[in-house]
């Protein structure tokens, strides 16, 4: 969550931790599936996989030796920060002790001088700031300050911000104008420079995270060859493309959306609008992942978009969901607000399983069977990333300014900000009516905007019970501008209906294929449902879409079923190439049954397809 | 080039390096480049590289540091191969000469007690036999077995070869039974020493390569879940898959076919025989590619064949060539020398630039542009496998058993063996008509075989200029067995019209394609050839397909063309996802042109594409 109080560059206002609170819902049942089960399933982790040993070892308390990979810490920090978003509306005893215990060993394992990092501390303590390419000293720094900024700005207590600020004032007297320049191969310090600034006030953040980003691009890195996967080709503002590793081009967009968001420099904001165009129009998988390859887990070339072999990191998710929040902030577009919807819903929840047990790394759009969630991973980024975005999600639900409200997602709770308190009643993203309640309101007018999601084609309002015509969407939100009085209501109904996606005919492995959509779910189809081999169906693109929603399937979930046919390749028997035109294709019409992508993979592990051939 | 003489269990016998000479045709074309161009093109990069130098400073006879991988000796052993197979026939001095002096300097570089790897003994003499995993000791002393094998038969010289033997022996005195057991991570000693022991007879380099052969998959490499990988993961005798690493996994099956060969174990030949069927039915380009992922140089999946990110390294189609040529020997079945075929014309010659000085390492099915073949690699494991493949290539072209000859692969020039000597006419592979004269014959009736490969649908045959009814095709080869007399001729014609091929429809990114093949060449298509831009263009499956050679073009090329469409694109914007059915694809017809794979990217750098959409 991020605080823009200040922040001069923002069209829209991000709002407090505890502006928002849900009630019921898909988001709701989610994030108390995360607070019961998975922060507590990542406390036991991280001990057991050594990252509270490693932060023990720093601070002397035990003896051994360092484990894991040298990115430990930030596992942990990320964790903390999760904890610390979700108490700011769950009191909870046990994780807060959890976390009392936690921010203790942190500040206990910090140097005198104010460094921090268990692996160069206990593992290679020569090498400190040796190998800023591959080391992660500026990326761990980073979760830190984040994880600080989070307890303080839910707690109110300045342990853990006073630790991560004399970090940065230690990073700030090596790094800097007249001292060593820098540049870090794994961008996230920039965000959390900049956020430590926002929650302190104190300049020189601002100022560093402004210097690690002008270096950039001057090969500082010494990539050479391998500078595109760190983002080291050109510098910042020169660089119109997203590429290389998927989670650190993303992060650094972020990074660099808040330097625009608080400096201003055009320059910055034209080199992440440039990215966003280059991303959203080559690079980006339908379910908003992110990284078309294994291989330097990175994005490809446009149209490089492989449905078995996408890399789609669950982290990546994560982070466009970042860079996108800050994009919408500062320009008040719905575009961004689309693209956070689109990728919440699909690529970044696929990433943990229903029972908060679970976490993808990888999130493919097909699997030939064999794709289960692990419970952590060796590196374990992903599992809780995936905690402090559940318990942060309220944040990108709404914002404010001095005309009023605006929503971008929707989800059943409540709403405060200001003097204006609002109710909200909603089956979204099952069914596509919203309804909002005036529990509050200042005695004037206000403007409550609303985002009509680019998918629904037909949308219609109506204040207390009556009828209304829409007002025109402008940039993708509708303005009701009125004297609200408590009591008041407004519903808005989007257009939900089951659809059918095509893609850009240059993508190879998605041509001639459609695919289910249904307001912001992107739909698949799981072996489960299909007693034909999923293999070898296709969709007719003629029949029509029927839903059905099953209250006992996975929480209760809207499966939508539509009629194709069942392909007999048998006559290829055991050759993949053929003279084509010679052999009649036999097909069995079939009932095919989606669900919604998200959910794949939690009832076993047979194949799934999210594009399916479209019958001639 | 291997020597079956002795061996107990091939179905016909491969013919001694000066069996065959060519005159004129594509391959000696190839070949007179290699000799003129390649060969000594790689001696300057290997002195360059520092290949040379590395053996130098084994042998101590400079000082300084160890440059490159450390498998830099392996390159200089497929080069010196290369020379060897290269002399047999076309004799040249400068060629000789480099070929002494680098023997000699293989001879100085060998320690007393017969090890020789430059790096373990420069750079880390400590580790020798430390990292069987990774560290490429066994991979290279199978190179230089090859080698000296190769210098050997060509040369009569023992001096190359006891080299071999001096260090095959001391390997075996530290690996064997009683002794260290051994796993290799990368395969290629099991058929250096098989060839080792068909040149000297001396049965304890089959009895190594066997004890080799059966510690493989008992985890001695230590790779755990990366076993895969190394082929690792099972006995070879329970491996019914290719997996892994590509080039290691098709190394290991020729091993593993030769040891079949020697020994008759049926074991052995029942697992390369499920790998064959694994590759053939699921994970083979059309260009015979083998290799699906850069991430570990790897197969990928059944059906997981993408056009841009394919591997299909140049090692890989050329260790399918050695393995296939093994299992055509001992199985006398017509579909290992298609596959043959198949790969040499495309999978394999892409490898190399039409000026013999440029080498791909990846050759992709589709390029957006920018491939160009670099003149050397970092890994240099490509281009001297290419040399040593070109000037052996007539090796795979002829077999000849006690009934007499068998025809392979179709090229103009003369052929000998035993008492049989034939004169071959052909324009091959660019016209189908092959004319055999009989120069040379024994009394008594002998059978000509001849292989029809399973592209040719119609075949017809005349014997001294009278047309005759086509014998049947039995395991893909006619037999004429008759009594020959000098000046007695056959021809024999296959229907080499272009043809449209299609795939498999559960590979995904050529699913609604089509390519065009022609004889044993597969086509593409090259930006350079089209005015509309190659990534939108339909190919429609109704338009005649026509040939135009082209002398002037890349030494003489046959061209196809064929009518299809321009897709215009322009509705898409810069969206890369939208409902399906709302637009109307608008098209325009063009002509499109075609070249032969083998030969794209010799002009320029631009697009090009294997598979192209099948107009509606």
């Amino acid at each position: 969550m991020i605080k823009t109080t200040n922040s001069p560059h923002v069209h829209w206002q991000a709002l407090p931790p505890t502006s928002m609170t849900l009630n019921g819902g898909m988001w709701s049942q989610r994030q108390a599936i995360n607070r019961q089960i998975s922060l507590r399933h990542g406390y036991n982790m991280l001990e057991s996989a050594g990252n509270f040993h490693d932060l023990r070892l720093a601070a002397g308390l035990i003896e051994g030796t360092y484990r894991g990979p040298l990115f430990m810490d930030s596992d942990l920090y990320k964790w903390l920060e999760a904890v610390a978003w979700e108490i700011a509306n769950n009191p909870d005893d046990e994780l807060q002790r959890m976390m009392d215990e936690t921010v203790e060993l942190i500040e206990a394992a910090q140097t005198p001088e104010g460094y921090l990092n268990s692996f160069y501390q206990v593992a290679e303590p020569q090498r400190r700031w040796v190998n800023l390419k591959d080391g992660h000293e500026l990326y761990c720094f980073g979760h830190l300050a984040h994880a600080a900024v989070a307890h303080h700005r839910v707690t109110g207590s300045d342990r853990l911000l006073n630790v991560a600020k004399r970090f940065a004032d230690y990073i700030g007297s090596v790094f800097g104008p007249g001292k060593r320049p820098v540049t870090d191969g794994h961008p996230e310090s920039e965000m959390a420079l900049i956020e430590l600034y926002r929650e302190t006030g104190e300049r020189r953040f601002l100022d560093l995270a402004l210097f690690i980003l002008e270096q950039r691009g001057q090969n500082l890195l010494g990539a050479n060859q391998n500078a595109g996967y760190y983002q080291d080709r050109v510098p910042i503002k020169q660089s119109t493309i997203v590429e290389g590793h998927a989670v650190r081009a993303l992060y650094l967009a972020s990074g660099v959306t808040d330097a625009y968001i608080e400096t201003g420099d055009q320059a910055w904001l034209n080199s992440v609008h440039a990215q966003w165009h280059d991303f959203t129009s080559g690079k980006m998988f339908i379910t908003g992942g992110a990284g078309s390859r294994h291989d330097g887990e990175s994005f490809g070339q446009a149209y490089e978009l492989p449905n078995d072999r996408c890399y789609c990191e669950t982290c990546a998710a994560i982070a466009s969901v970042l860079w996108n929040w800050r994009m919408l902030l500062t320009t008040g577009e719905g575009r961004f607000a689309d693209l956070i919807e689109r990728t919440l819903y699909n690529g970044f929840l696929s990433g943990v399983s229903l029972d908060g047990r679970g976490f993808f790394y990888v999130n493919p759009l097909m699997s030939r069977g064999g794709y289960t969630r692990p419970e952590w991973h060796g590196c374990a980024c992903c599992p809780p990333n995936v905690m402090r975005m559940l318990s942060s999600i309220t944040h990108y639900f709404a914002t404010a300014d001095d005309s009023g409200l605006q929503i971008h997602q929707y989800a059943p709770g409540k709403l405060k900000s200001g003097k204006i308190g609002l109710r909200i009643e909603t089956d979204f993203p099952w069914q596509g009516v919203v309804k909002f309640t005036v529990n509050e309101s200042p005695a004037e007018a206000w403007a409550l905007k609303l985002r009509v999601p680019a998918w629904s084609d037909f949308t219609t309002l109506r204040i207390n019970g009556q009828a209304i015509d829409l007002p025109s969407v402008n940039q993708g939100y509708v303005t009701i501008d009125r004297t609200w009085n408590p009591g008041d209501s407004l519903e808005i109904c989007f257009a939900i209906s089951p659809r059918l996606t095509e893609a850009h005919p240059r993508i190879d492995p998605t041509r001639g294929s459609l695919t289910i959509e249904r307001g912001p779910l992107v739909y698949c189809l799981e072996q489960i449902d299909s007693t034909a081999n999923i293999a070898d169906v296709e969709i007719d693109p003629a029949a029509p879409l029927q839903t059905e929603w099953q209250p006992d399937v996975m929480g209760g979930t809207m499966f939508v079923k539509v009629g194709g046919y069942a392909v007999d390749t048998s006559d290829w028997g055991d050759t993949l190439y053929r003279t084509s035109g010679k052999q009649e294709v036999k097909k069995q019409p079939v009932q095919l049954t989606a669900v919604p992508y998200q959910l794949w993979s939690n009832r076993d592990s047979g194949a799934m397809r999210v594009w399916i051939p479209k019958s001639k």
